[in-house]
């Protein structure tokens, strides 16, 4: 293994070879091939930056861009191999560069160091992430939009204890995951806008002698400067920490949404039906039907909430500046990104094709005594205090349920001997249409207020032709 | 305990006493006390919002603000005592207001629930906290910035992998601290930004059929308007978990410093002398002087992000609307914010009373080779590629280890049979002030820059006359 | 503040007071007060071990221990005032006792360090807590069987994936709680085994000079022995964890069962209806009954897995030995064992004053295809491989459902078109009571199995008279 | 994908293919080939189990069993291929079965389902795996006692808040160390006997009607026996958790010893220097030697919490019996257990190479006071009370640090002067010797406790020829 000795960037000081242990210990280049293409870009543009700021030749810069160019390919097409011995992807990429373009690959490193180097490609690869995941989030909000346009009239109880409460519009149930969304994906454009900023220049820690030109590079790079200081821009993961946090946020708001659907399509409540697409069956009982898309979209919160955990507890009383430490930054990042993007990917399909129940929603909207409400707030329209209001109505329910009737059901006489108050026109107000269109207060369930909030979302999710 | 029934809002529909043991499960008045100022600010401005609707009178509306005054000063003052049977802060508040202005009381709760109430209250606590914090965090980094202006120019080691690395400035070093700070407060002002939507309006899940005006409603309270979505008002609870995760950066950054500060203090290191009001002696060991301060904060790291956590794994899963769950989001808010604040407050006259010993510093600076990168730099301006006077270097400092000296007593002919190249004009490179002030790329140690980022640190930190 | 000084334990080598701030931040006399008891017991016993092994007088032991008993007595009585500059329990304990009995107070901190002593302290209480969970587990152990003796006939749907699957006793469900319950006893009595150790005699970190006996002060505190190594007795917090670890598990398996709970007591499945004094209603919605303790109980589980995060968290990357950090250890133990405890304490009475609703049940059971595995292991003893019976059954379940008829309701001459192999007997099996009776295997729902369970439960968990 | 359709075990109810994405989503083979060994142990006596039960005939058991080898070797040798359409593991066990078999592989499934089979197969992998952990956390142990044994008489500071303390022997130190991974052994031990359960027998949640012998299957894979419950059986992942549990508190511990290696390795302490093999350089300063190793075993930490957290928080709130969620059990398991592994793995040898500077050590010893409690305890013996002691032991250390000198440099005049009766017998007892044999309490580091705790580690951890 002597030869890999000689490949490795660090090998001067060394006299002995590197147990292979350690070697696949310390090895990353089984999770940061997937900065491959970040890594070639911000070497390209280094390279371009140093020719133009004369650290090197034109000659040297035009062969290092090519030679990159060359080695991209290769990966992308599969065929550069990973070896363990070359550790990460930027001894790779450069390895096999100075195999295509000879000497001129040794000055590809000047005024950089490794630590400036992966910070940089991080923060792209967060950014380029951060692109895909806000096509997925929108995706996902247009089909919460579209359902709630298709299906959204439909009246359903609403729900708080998981017991019924009032009647509301499917639309405006949808509309509310709708909204988590617009936040989540304000929390991920500043994220972003955040993470935009350029390392390199920073060199180990404490900056390069080398002329360099960071600004001229992080507009190459489409970022908005450089770091403002050296042992900050090296050591710093906040932009994955906090890129971390938004997806969790993400998955605890899709994980809110999955186990609806799992209890809406379950029998008891049978509101809607999965695609079979999205529903798997069981290997032993035939007639299961089962909404894994949606459990596995729940359970994996937690895989999500635990990378962020792992990279915080990572970060917690590191000494400046950059420490190996560092290097676990990456799986956390790359497995919650995937896991978030691939549930929105999921999620998106299965609202736009689910088959939704009126009826159930509906029978479910007459059965719990969900007038209630009404009938507190007709008493408190004649003249009562709300909590003397609010206890009549309790009354009410608990005559009804003893004797299996709905609140519509009971006579006017029996009201009026609760409250003599209670006139003829109290059951136009028992009906679930009133109890959704009476609610028109800003945010409210009314059916204008959904259709106000549709229009709203439409304009704002939909590029104009 | 029939009384204390009759004082819940809820009991007209329960024929049998609630359970001792659940009381005091279920009762949150143990910690949402905390919430008093808010709901008295809320409950206020509602009233107000409900006689300017017409809503109720102006009379019962003048009676209720009136009274709120009263209750907020009984408590303020230490004089209403806390009740487990009357469950949480806004049913102490409502009871109270009862006493002493009677009927109209009742009044207050129209056109709201506890549910949007709650929320109401939790988003203003949120704000009013982040006020403070954002002072609190403003004092840290005037502190940072004040260390680096007066004792800034000493040259300590750099570290990488907690080995010496590269002379840098003290001063660039604290600023390092500075910027963590700064883009905590970014977040933590987007964050707040966030929070400030008003649910009241939403009531129980669905809106409310009361004409109310939440838009000015939100407008009294210095918030940018009512939530969008009834549903979504009640149930989010994104402000918390994003100001947990504010907190918790914020936590990680500090613990950062504090390890530096503990291992600063050591024997071995001996950098700084801690203040004696932030250390503390040994019950056993007479010569003991403890960093006590910087360990706790380095320890709350995991109690903060513990209660990001909580929170988060709480959410999960959670179907609409509001749901009892959500009482859980509370006490992790509260400790995390006294948590954060405490540690910021501690370190900020920690740090404004920090003994510096530049002299330990600078002797540090002086054994571990920090100049090697120094000559590997001046191989590549004598034309070598970068990985072969990385290499060269490193054979440099295997001599000079091996003899027991410092590079800059290695004779130059030692050096020329390494490499031809190396002239006279090496040894002006071999020093410390060298490599700080070689480092000139933006972000960089070297001293002007530093004096150009305590200017532009100063400008933006203190307020101008 | 000079008086506060000379009390503190370490005053003599400090020249300046403390401040106050970071004497508030410092102090932990705001929690750990609830080591009072441990503390005196442990005090007491060092006391009567330095007398028999002749290191202080037996006049002196004997004006500790009774000291220290009147201490105890003030503080159970709430007679002793916390004072922050005192700082912790132990201080306060110490201080009062010197009042009372003088000069000999100052021997009692003989051989000891705070380092040993708090965490003699710290594995006292988890001792005394474990056994007060211990009960509390039992009591829930025994609300569960005797729940499934009362009740546990019913026929109800077990589920998977919340689908309806195969029919099973409600009584079998409810022991698969007991199982956890058993498993959770289990795990907590190996944690307190391994808890038992005593650290006193380790000092501050390297043990004491002093002729200690730390195997009779061991035995005198009812502990196993003492730690085998010194560095570790005051830096070893594993029991800690371990037995935060246990709680969180506790919760985990209460929040299934409280997830249960919440589920069929909606409207939706109906199965139970929560005892009233473990729900509470709706401050706006007068027919709500909300499972507000079965919610909370769910809801906590985050708070626990955040405070063993929080301590695992604290204890990363700490150098030996004792560490301020290791102060934090206390309020997530203590938050901890309170929140499980109680869960505990709630879940045991609501789990006994539950009413069943077998009806509700046994009609769920007869919906949703729950013989078809009846029906494929029917044809499985035909004579088909599974994977054919199990296809033939889905289709079935097909032509049932599109028929709207339960499987019972096809006739044969349809089956047989299915399968010529299926005659009359087809059936008799296809019944809730076959499909329950027909699962015969060792920890199958059949009824002989669970009241072999029961029999087997009862024995273990009653104690025989 | 007909076809594929046609291979999937629940087909028969299902009339659209499954998509794609969900597909992909859904599919576990990603990770659950791990399982390939022990699904096909678990089969191959489940086979055998079903004949002799009478449940298939022989000449199947025996073509499966025989089929099943035939697999593992073609998975073994790295020939199967596969396919995201057959999802799992088990599915490419079965479908490549089949091929081999034919019609008999339809009878394997019999009297199962996927629920006890993949509970079976993850309890197997957890106890193959526990296997590994206990002879690597062997091999640490007893790289811990060599290391000990060679190096250990060397005395060095120990530390409180990285303060130095007291002296203490190298050796005392790592057996603090050797403590906690022997209660790791025994938590690990008591995980493994718990997990040793069969599930197999519970089908799909509720037993099975066929006579199986979950006994006997349970002896022949080594397990004490079936679960008690099969609702229990197929939902419990407690074997899981506990064993995330055993491994994150194995990591937090590691990572202790980490960071005691980074800071010895460091220059400033310079107490040994780290083996090549497991350092590394940089690739810009020369000088470098990293501690990469140690930082990525500290930094992992993070990683194991993290995990434990994800599946905690994926059980969160589940209702019985198996739900999709628990599909999420595996990645945690398998990425927790080899990032352990590979700890212990480095660990061993770093300890096994590490070079020791005894010099060093001891200069650090000589400064810092930590003869101070002997100066106490000597007063302490003349007939003070401890805490007039050490408050003139305080007064002795201020004089010496700022006279520049070490208490043993003051004279017995200046001594006598703070108390008259310190006489010449005190110089004596201010050597590093005497501070480390004086501590003879059991568990302290006195030389000859040191010898008896390396004696009873050595026939504990070595096996008797």
């Amino acid at each position: 293994m002597g030869s890999s000795k000689d490949q490795k960037l660090w090998g001067g000081r060394f006299e002995q070879p590197v147990d292979r242990l350690m070697a696949r210990f310390n090895a990353s280049i089984g999770f940061d091939r997937r900065l491959a293409a970040q890594d070639i870009r911000a070497s390209s543009a280094h390279a371009r930056m140093l020719a133009r700021q004369g650290i090197i030749s034109d000659q040297d810069a035009e062969a290092i861009v090519e030679g990159l160019a060359q080695v991209g390919r290769e990966i992308a097409e599969g065929r550069l191999a990973w070896r363990t011995e070359l550790e990460d992807i930027h001894t790779h990429i450069e390895a096999r560069l100075a195999e295509i373009i000879g000497e001129p690959a040794g000055r590809l490193h000047t005024a950089r160091s490794r630590n400036d180097q992966v910070a940089t490609d991080l923060r792209l690869w967060v950014l380029d992430a951060g692109a895909d995941l806000r096509v997925a989030l929108g995706d996902y909000q247009r089909a919460l939009v579209g359902l709630a346009e298709s299906q959204g009239q439909a009246i359903m109880p609403g729900y708080t204890h998981l017991q019924r409460a009032q009647p509301v519009l499917l639309g405006h149930h949808l509309l509310a995951y709708e909204q988590m969304a617009q936040r989540d994906g304000e929390r991920l454009a500043q994220c972003l806008a955040r993470a935009a900023r350029l390392p390199l220049g920073a060199a180990a820690l404490a900056g390069t002698p080398h002329p360099v030109d960071p600004q001229w590079l992080a507009g190459e790079l489409g970022l908005a400067g450089p770091c403002a200081n050296s042992l900050d821009a090296v050591s710093d993961r906040d932009f994955a920490a906090e890129f971390l946090f938004v997806l969790s946020l993400i998955q605890v708001h899709l994980s809110r949404l999955a186990e609806e659907l799992v209890l809406w399509s379950s029998l008891e409540f049978g509101f809607v039906t999965l695609p079979e697409a999205f529903a798997t069956g069981s290997s032993i009982m035939p007639q299961k039907k089962n909404p894994d898309a949606a459990e596995l979209v729940r359970a994996k919160t937690g895989r999500v909430l635990g990378h962020l955990m792992a990279l915080c507890t990572m970060l917690k009383g590191q000494p400046l500046a950059y420490n190996k430490d560092l290097q676990e930054d990456k799986e956390p990042l790359f497995d919650a990104f995937d896991t978030v993007h691939d549930s929105l990917l999921v999620m998106a399909p299965m609202l736009g094709t689910l088959t939704v129940h009126p009826g159930r929603m509906r029978t479910a909207v007459e059965q719990g005594f969900l007038e209630a409400t009404e009938l507190a707030d007709y008493l408190v329209e004649k003249g009562l205090p709300f909590r003397q209001a609010h206890r009549l109505a309790g009354q009410a329910v608990l005559l009804a349920e003893k004797s299996e009737r709905t609140l519509a059901q009971i006579g006017l006489e029996e009201y009026r001997s609760l409250c003599d108050k209670i006139e003829d026109d109290i059951y136009r107000r028992l009906t679930p249409e009133h109890g959704v269109d009476s609610r028109t207060s800003p945010g409210g369930t009314a059916r204008h207020n959904l259709a106000a909030a549709l229009k709203e979302a439409r304009e704002r999710l939909w590029p104009r032709e």
